[in-house]
């Protein structure tokens, strides 16, 4: 009887299908393949396989209580921490993949541009089919940016913002642990030391209990006139009725939200009226580019060869932790 | 009796004015100071001045015989070379200031990024308080990029790209001679050898005789489906009506304008409606940025020294050339 993985994913081409058949050769598996539109075929081809690697909470409540390892093709595995129920085998294996931090970086440099040189009103103006004076704007060269995740996505985003001459990147996590790029790293502990002196404020901080309305009312209220802020991470940690009432009365610059909770956003929901708001729907972490998806399958083929040596996965996520 | 430079200006600090004294001392020179609301006033000023700094046709134009040197704080004269007349003195100097090189390479990554990432149809959504699935993107990293322009605002685009993973980045000049950042310069008389491989175009030419209707109707034609156009140099240098055409078809995938022809654009333009088109209003180039002032005021101190010591102006225009 063969071992099986089942693979759900509606981004895979040719070369990653060769890819994986080759990986899972070497692992002594046999791979199913399958696009999110073969929902049941694929429902039905999990019951005897060990490995599923998809995207899709509903395909993995259908998987057996045999199945041995979730690898998650999205970065945040939220979901599947929150609602341990998903999982059939509580001591299921749950590995995602953190190859978005070039696609999520481009989209934090685009929005911090746009943001700076304050296109929402320039839109506004052109929209009307306006001219405008030119207004004061700001500049990535010379400014401060303070990172709150210093992961893959923070990484690139540091990277990127000291290539256009950032004067200073700070950077906050859960450790505290120096990351090369940033000029400093200190505890997220220390969050309220750092958020009078903001410039520009990146987010990028997985959905896990501690994350949850980390910039709260209080925090949003220690952050200079002056602030902007980016989140691209989760919606949930930003307190979102103080961050709206906030940039209504000018108390904020602006902000850009690629996340929000919930998703997608209500039609009536005050967001999309918030003054100085740059709202993208969930978009920076594109499953669309080459490099992505080749950086995804690479990720799961390493762990694929190490799972079948029975060694440690590399991308495991520690469910508890939720990240 | 003294000789006297009249600056009228309004983005000078007292810094700034305390450096011009101090060039203006040691080259033997009064500075007097006015900003443009004070037109009158630096009008009859400048009638004993030899130099003027500043950024007016209608000044320049009631200049006596007498003045030697206009220096522009702009970087485009060419309203200045087209119609000699502003000039009472034939043989007046004329220098420009190319600080602007930061601002507007900002400026194009912002725009670059917004059509890669489809920007416009994503904010058309979110104006609908929509939803979207995610469209292919495309990206900075691993892309082409063709320059037509390799001057201070093409070095800096060049720069800035490279540094976000571009693979490679091709200069199109009057010269064509190699400069650093680019992976090869060409003479811009083989334009249209390069046009039918353009991923992304970003013109900064100046506007001169050579440069009108440099991408008129027969080269934007030659251009392919997924291209994307990036013009902060001068609006005469597209042909806009084609330009129009092949946006609203389908013909390119996009462009993003901050000149255009006629500045304002009237009302009733048809640009105003092309399809994937991001507008400006000439605004890539702001004097609100700091570092930006700080170097023009550097660039006319320096030229300032050297002219109290009868040297030549380093940022000398050919004003029949017209750059």
């Amino acid at each position: 009887m063969s071992r099986d993985i089942c693979i759900c994913q509606e981004f895979l081409t040719e070369a990653h299908r060769a890819k994986i058949r080759s990986a899972a050769d070497q692992a002594g598996l046999v791979p199913h393949f399958f696009t999110p539109d073969q929902f049941e075929e694929a429902a039905a081809c999990l019951q005897h396989c060990e490995i599923l690697y998809a995207h899709s909470p509903d395909l993995l409540r259908s998987a057996p209580a045999s199945l041995k390892w979730y690898c998650c093709s999205y970065a945040g595995v939220d979901p599947y921490c929150k609602d341990p129920s998903v999982f059939a085998n509580p001591d299921c294996m749950l590995t995602n993949s953190n190859g978005y931090g070039v696609t999520i970086a481009e989209h934090v440099v685009m929005v911090t541009l746009m943001l700076l040189r304050r296109m929402p009103e320039y839109e506004a103006v052109v929209r009307d089919r306006g001219w405008s004076n030119q207004l004061p704007i700001r500049s990535i060269r010379d400014n401060a940016f303070t990172l709150l995740g210093t992961g893959n996505i923070g990484v690139n985003v540091a990277q990127r913002l000291r290539g256009m001459g950032a004067a200073k990147i700070t950077g906050l996590s859960r450790s505290g642990q120096a990351v090369p790029g940033f000029d400093e790293v200190y505890p997220i502990s220390r969050l309220e030391e750092f958020l009078p002196s903001v410039k520009v404020l990146v987010m990028s901080l997985p959905g896990t209990p501690e994350t949850i309305h980390i910039l709260n009312r209080d925090r949003i209220a220690l952050l200079p006139p002056d602030a902007y802020i980016i989140n691209v991470g989760r919606g949930t940690a930003i307190e979102q009725e103080p961050l709206i009432e906030a940039l209504n009365s000018g108390r904020l610059a602006g902000a850009a939200l690629d996340v929000m909770d919930p998703e997608p956003l209500p039609p009536n929901h005050p967001l999309w009226n918030a003054r100085n708001l740059i709202l993208t729907p969930h978009v920076s972490g594109n499953m669309t580019l080459g490099y992505t998806c080749d950086v995804n399958v690479e990720m799961f083929c390493a762990d694929l060869l190490r799972y079948g040596r029975c060694e440690p996965l590399k991308n495991l996520v520690d469910r508890t932790r939720g990240y």
